[in-house]
């Protein structure tokens, strides 16, 4: 592939105005850019934008014709896509929309992912008594909402963290026969992982990562009552929250999976209600949770692996590494991709180009130097695709 | 009792020195003093301050030599007082020491209290990851901190809030016959209680307040996890803490209690440890659980309600009241005379005088003026006091 150092010099080139390269070159692939939303998802926006200008600068003409489109609010569920999309359905319509965003595969082989997972956060908040009270003259006898949140909390999974919630594993579409393939050719990766991020035994019953992102997930995102640490004091918290981020899978829908959960809420003996509780209704229950779904929940998204447009996608990012790409059917993150696929006939593929290890929505979220550069490789090559239709 | 409007009279007069009375004197005793410790425990060392200046102004000389202490870090577990009893032995001995701390009944009666409880407090700390998650990514198979401490809190109390800690209301010293029939006696205040603090049910399983804090305790003070809120963020956060208040009474040890906590955590799964766990560790052990017993826990203390001091004293608080007053075996809160007992043949005798809804330890800490008029006089009372040695 002779093609392919000129599209790295060009991209470093590229790369380098983006960077601010030092007067001697000496910059570390190991090397990471830490920012707020370096990699998630600057350095998407920044690889197709270098990817473009190599191809320019190297006078090479796509077979297809492409269109860009940088959506800036989808890390708040994407609020006003939906419209965007309805008022633009001609300039927008596509045979498929490649998607840059989230990780490569842990072992840092690249990867082409067929789907996302829905999302959608819930707001918990348990009540004890009006006001904060003394723990000594009050406590074990006083209602306290952090013990009634951990409770509830844990009544929700299982010893092996299987969600114990009735009906949370309905409806899921099972994976076709090259989805099954593509998990099962995955690399075995699990043990490594867990060393990395120093944990001995992970959920899910002896399930693998891939196999577990393929089923619907319940996260305690935080969880908060009272003051720890120094602030601490000797006081029975007055509330207890914790708020919940549940992932779908293909078959789910974001608010069924929430009124699924609202009944087991219910079942656990909680009053569920949508606002802080009235005196009347604290008099009437013995145990109130607020339950909120935030605004901008969404459903999950697959594309077949089968489609000309997948196996062109496939064989893309293939051709800029020497190491076998990993095919996912699904990324455990989220995209509200099923916004376009609702209103247009259209597919889409995510190609990630971050390392997994970039504390993505964290403290210190970072890209490493090398993913970046070869994300411009990846996204050039992409750009260059001739699928067969 | 002729002598009691001139004790209100005086009284009133040293009140209002301290606290700047308007010109025309039109105080409302509903009001409230609202200050960082204005009942807990400025309330009380200004209520015998004042007692004392009216005892002066009025020239009546105790039947009783009177010692004065202030000590100003029992909030901090009075990590001191015993090197200061120790080094003044003499100075400090006494047939009983009577102390100015904590809220009168519920009901507002006025109250001596011949006991209190020990404290410790305990952190917990469990451990996920290494670094933030995604909660797409690896949620479900990373361990969840939060959910584990969730199922570690809910472990520790059964349905009804009996704790389940093996062997945690062992050898607690049955109460005896005046400290029953003081408890049988005391206003039934409990659904009162419940209706203004704002919940329909109370811990304990069918127990009253005042049989509930003749246990020993363990409540969560504070809890906390990742973020909730507006700074909530799709993560699985690294770390899980809980700040635990655990209250002692007669015949318990408080580091016999922290013992039996900790072995319960063994218990459930986890390897405990007094630091944040090693890479080795966490390569070993599938569930970590850091514990650390806070310094300055101490045991509970309790005088027996028939001794002729004690008589001597229910009498004197009796006399400034109409209403019969509430004694109580114990307060549910702590002091640490065990420090003042350990060391000195002596008693000790709580006389409170704050208002019960104070918001003790908490936000908006307040004392009720009424209370400081009255502890006032229960404060000159008791000075003057004959008890039948």
């Amino acid at each position: 592939m002779p093609w392919q150092p000129v599209w790295r010099m060009a991209a470093l080139e590229s790369g380098g105005q983006i960077m601010a390269l030092p007067a001697d070159g000496a910059i570390n692939p190991e090397w990471r850019l830490y920012a707020r939303s370096a990699s998630d998802d600057k350095a998407g926006v920044m690889a197709i934008l270098a990817a473009f200008d190599a191809l320019r600068a190297q006078s090479i003409t796509p077979a297809l014709n492409i269109k860009f489109i940088f959506e800036g609010e989808e890390e708040a569920g994407s609020p006003h896509l939906g419209e965007i999309i309805d008022l633009h359905k001609g300039l927008l319509a596509a045979d498929a929309w490649i998607i840059c965003d989230g990780p490569v595969h842990q072992s840092g082989r690249k990867q082409a992912v067929f789907g996302v997972r829905g999302d959608v956060n819930v707001d918990v908040t348990v009540y004890g008594a009006k006001r904060p009270l003394h723990s000594g003259h009050y406590g074990n006898w006083a209602p306290n909402p952090a013990m009634l949140l951990a409770r509830l909390l844990s009544s929700m999974k299982d010893d092996a963290g299987r969600l114990t919630i009735a009906g949370w594993y309905d409806g899921v579409e099972p994976l076709g026969e090259a989805e099954q393939r593509a998990i099962a050719e995955a690399p075995a990766y699990d043990d490594e992982l867990k060393s990395q991020l120093g944990f001995a035994r992970n959920e899910g019953g002896g399930k693998s990562l891939l196999e577990v992102i393929n089923l619907p997930s319940l996260n305690i995102n935080g969880m908060s009552s009272g003051d720890v640490g120094a602030l601490a004091r000797n006081v029975i918290p007055t509330t207890a929250t914790a708020v919940l981020d549940l992932r779908l899978v293909k078959g789910n829908d974001h608010r069924r999976q929430v009124e699924r959960l609202i009944d087991h809420i219910r079942r656990q003996g909680f009053h569920v209600i949508d606002h802080d509780p009235t005196d009347g209704e604290r008099k009437q229950y013995p145990m109130i949770t607020k339950v909120i779904a935030r605004a901008g929940g969404y459903n999950a998204e697959r594309t077949r692996m089968d489609l000309p447009v997948s196996v062109a996608v496939i064989a893309a990012v293939q051709s800029t590494s020497t190491q076998p790409i990993v095919k996912l059917p699904t990324s455990g993150g989220s995209l509200p991709l099923s916004i376009i696929t609702d209103r247009l006939r259209s597919v889409t593929i995510t190609v990630p180009i971050a390392n997994y290890d970039n504390n993505q929505h964290a403290e210190n979220e970072n890209i490493r130097l090398q993913n970046l550069w070869d994300g411009i490789e990846t996204m050039a090559a992409v750009m260059t695709m001739k699928p067969k239709f």
